[in-house]
């Protein structure tokens, strides 16, 4: 990469940091361009040469965060191993993955509705691809009589939510490691469904 | 009642109904207090001999539905029965409070740092009291043997996180009546705690 685009690149980085922090403290209908222009430290009008507007910056704050815990739970969905061991490696790669991206999933959940709408889609078939990850370990687990009967994408949907709401609660820096968090929603997520 | 304070009290209620549509399909920051007013019908003057700022209105939607499902829990924790059979009565009471509230639970997801400090605490007040409900009888059902060893605190956050996650997902006049995923998520809550 040149000096430039390294620069460049650079400078993309400390724009989405600044937007991240200050939608999280403002809210997204709040926080002005100008506050990230001052955060990192150059005016408005250099903003515009990266970023298209106040939308653009959302969806910036969420690119590739999704794909990666996807890919996460795709791999320990096809791994190794029985049902029970895959959605145990799944619901950790998940809860991890909310941990670690505790910023962004709050500004998320509270500005979906302002997401441009091509955005909004993408986001939709991600959580459609995670969640059918999910129902098809569960589907798979049924069928063995490792997990108990029951309507497949209703367990995915409670799985999946007692792992997303880890975000309304977890404190960093608290009692809980992320790991020791991730282990025992792993474990409970495969209690919920055992015979 | 004389009929001034019963249409007073008819006034409010539809204000009241207007705004939660409004906050729901625009948000808080976007809502103006117009649109309340064009929506019920009278001039914008007049909303204000009933609600004094658009964070009043706000706290005046969740008025009284916490308290009512934060009671109805509260008598199922309290109730006759196993720490099984009560921990199964509050998931279900929990999960209908949930769906039978389904536009405030959003708005005040959403909306929640929009609210004036008296009413976020009081907010946070109710919560916590919801989370000592469940606690109680997990620690109550551990202690003899009904349910798993482990950390009470987080057992109560999962389960909340997983009964209050409905309200993402639910769609009212979908596959599933509030009745038949309350059932499901009662049994889903027991058996995660079953040893």
């Amino acid at each position: 990469m040149s000096t430039r685009l390294a620069a460049r690149a650079d400078r993309e980085r400390q724009i989405v940091a600044a937007t991240r922090l200050l939608f999280d403290e403002q809210g997204v209908q709040e926080a002005a361009i100008d506050g990230v222009a001052r955060a990192v430290g150059i005016n408005k009008a250099l903003i515009y040469r990266h970023v298209a507007s106040k939308e653009e910056l959302l969806v910036r704050l969420f690119e590739g965060r999704t794909e990666k815990v996807l890919a996460e739970v795709a791999a320990a969905a096809s791994g190794a191993g029985s049902p029970r061991e895959r959605l145990s490696a799944m619901a950790r790669a998940y809860v991890l993955g909310v941990l670690r991206n505790l910023d962004s999933v709050h500004v998320y959940l509270r500005e979906e509705h302002s997401l441009p709408p091509s955005a909004l889609q993408q986001v939709h078939r991600e959580q459609k691809a995670m969640r059918d990850h999910f129902e098809r370990v569960i589907v798979e687990g049924t069928s063995r009589g490792d997990f108990v009967q029951g309507d497949p994408k209703l367990a995915a949907l409670a799985l999946l939510g007692m792992c997303t709401w880890v975000h309304r609660w977890y404190r960093p820096r608290g009692r809980l490691t992320e790991s020791a968090v991730a282990d025992d929603f792993a474990e409970r997520a495969v209690r919920m469904l055992s015979p």
